[in-house]
């Protein structure tokens, strides 16, 4: 069997992508569930539907495009990843695992190869935090990480709830069918581009992922006293900013200074209220993001970021209400399948390295359910979660060579 | 002549007023030019008409009010305040100066008097900076301050241009046109309440300006590295929210280690793009306010606070741009105009002292083109810009009796 992956439809079809997005190219955002995200979750059905895949989409919208092998009783080999995006992202992202893993299918079938076990292309919902302030939705419901219940807690910016979005978004049923029966999956492969600078630095085309970091995030809202930004004078004030500017330096200091370079802490959002240049802030929003390889670390940061908003929550009297809003724990990949990647990289003299994902992905929650490993490609400068976010169309192909390859040895 | 002020139908007309709004009640929102806005300005104009006064309107929407005396060839008399409110503010900020005035007008004119000079109510246009960065908008045009070249360069946060805002409101004309003839008034008197805890404090019904504190804004652009959140590690980062909160902090000090109580710096504005849970900010784009009763000492915190942000941009490796909004020179009242401030409390056994106005008003700009004074009432805790803002009828009640008082006297 030769795989022949075809780089250049491949690419045509991550361009295409990209034009289905709220932002102005190269900017991409696709945030799940709006009117952007169903026209480009139709877009791949069509796809899939073309490449001869029987396609199902369960209650939270995750997208199951079926090979069937001959024979159909046995535990599928899965792939896939997602396609939503982060206001002004760029165009690989999860993209790449998505019509990386169809195009490792028809390239497979165009080869001549049959699957033994059926071969099934994943799309998961909402990665991405952006829009329900968690990550992974589609995997964590799959996996059984967050419960029907919880999930049906969740709310988005403007006070939906989850129940309302998806069943107008179209999608019907109990959010308790989405959970995959144990054994469902034999094994599951997500091809991703690094997120980081490791493997471009070191001209190495694969990272083949041991370890997934574990992510923690927190929303602090912090209550300060408003007012008119001339008339109260400094001594009297409460000012929410003032305090969520110490709280975001602690919470650097707390990363930088946990012992490990592993550790990372972020605050992406600050949002503040009432957000007026003469008016003194009277509530500041912030969401931290916290990870790390070694679980024991993470928390001890989580505990000092906890410390500091103590702190600062007295020296200024300002009360600072905390939201832990998941504490997931790490993952480890599985050791047979990251061989097979390994001797998949050999055939085809590729060089790898093992790696770490720092950033996570659905792939973390699916190992409580499948065995899972993770195929990492470069991408320029390390860049993501940006326009400028890039995978060489080489890099792809010889990402989706070994994922085919890896595809067909797990199904034979 | 006894001035009966009817405090039942002003505080009536000022819930009405509160009800045009954007925000909830009992918050109000009026950003200039919406359509909001654009209905409470037909509200006023109404009520002006009811009460018999002749209403122009000039081509910034600034709207004047007129009681023709029986010299019309004399300067007139004006008072007046705005409406426009900041998001989430509160009902009586301006609104007590314009719909205070008209009741003063409509008392004096109950009680039998007739002025020799015409007396004027006056609402300028945008005197928040909320749409288009820029306080005091109608004032400055109205004194000469802003050049109607510089104004029509103003953008609003959609970019919209201030020309093609304007016009789609219905004010048409030239710029040029807003600017007041040198002795159009006489004298222009501002009735607002405090905004500060000064007159509750102290429990007297009455201030009487002497000065009002120069502002200062300045906007700052934090150019960043976005990235990851889990995949760049910590010393390879250059967080533009890290790096804001350092400067957020340097101007909440540079503040309160001026050497003088008067002096107050607030940054009102943070925003962070892209704005997502899982995404190093690679932008925040902060607004700072700066006033001071001392010009000398207000351009010295401004140095110290450049500083900063060199300093900052230097250690953090992100460039800062930096852009003066405005620097405006203090206001001293009026002599004679306060002289008769003065005895009209007298004449009311009404206790008052002499104040500082730490915010600014359009009375700043006014006093370029004519004689000012602004007269302050008390307000609950000394809060504004907020939704509890509050002034009570009988404090109101004191302040337009003084006003009409002082209106009756300038005119006669």
């Amino acid at each position: 069997m030769t795989i022949g992956v075809d780089q250049e439809r491949l690419v045509n079809e991550i361009e295409e992508l990209a034009l289905i997005s709220d932002a102005e190219a190269p900017a991409v955002t696709r945030i799940v569930f709006t009117p952007t995200d169903l026209k480009a979750r139709a877009w791949l059905i069509a796809r899939c539907e073309k490449a001869g895949l029987a396609v199902r989409q369960d209650p939270i919208g995750n997208i199951f495009a079926r090979w069937t092998g001959s024979d159909p009783s046995l535990a599928a080999v899965g792939t896939g990843s997602h396609i939503d995006a982060i206001p002004n992202a760029g165009k690989y992202d999860g993209v790449v695992g998505v019509l990386g893993g169809l195009e490792a299918i028809r390239s497979l079938r165009d080869s001549g190869f049959r699957p033994k076990r059926s071969i099934e292309l994943l799309l998961f919902t909402s990665e991405e935090p952006t829009r329900f302030g968690i990550g992974c939705l589609g995997s964590r419901l799959l996996s059984g990480t967050l419960s029907a219940d919880a999930a049906r807690k969740l709310l988005d910016k403007a006070g939906a709830s989850i129940e309302e979005v998806r069943r107008n978004a179209g999608f019907q049923g109990s959010l308790e069918e989405v959970r995959l029966p144990d054994g469902y999956y034999k094994a599951f492969v997500e091809l991703h581009i690094e997120q980081g600078p490791l493997l471009e630095q070191q001209k190495i085309p694969l990272g083949i992922v041991t370890k997934i970091a574990a992510p923690a995030s927190l929303r602090f809202s912090i209550a300060g006293v408003g007012g008119h930004a001339g008339a109260v004078l400094m001594p009297d004030r409460r000012d929410a900013l003032c305090a969520a500017a110490e709280l975001i330096l602690a919470i650097e200091s707390a990363a930088r200074t946990s012992g490990a370079v592993d550790t990372v802490a972020t605050v992406g959002i600050c949002e503040v209220f009432p957000g007026a240049v003469n008016s003194i802030p009277s509530r500041v929003d912030l969401t931290v993001d916290i990870r790390d390889t070694n679980l024991e670390r993470r928390d001890a940061v989580m505990l000092a970021i906890q410390a500091a908003r103590q702190t600062v929550a007295v020296r200024r009297q300002v009360p600072i209400h905390e939201e832990l809003l998941n504490a997931d724990a790490p993952a480890q990949c599985d050791p047979s399948i990251t061989e097979t990647l390994s001797q998949c990289c050999v055939k085809h003299q590729l060089a790898f390295i093992p790696m770490v994902s720092r950033a996570y992905h659905d792939s973390l929650f699916m190992s409580r359910t499948a065995p899972v490993a993770m195929l990492f490609i470069p991408c320029r400068n390390g860049y993501s979660h940006r326009p400028d976010e890039y995978a060489s169309r080489e890099d792809i192909g010889r990402g989706v060579t070994v994922l085919a390859e890896a595809l067909a040895t797990l199904a034979a």
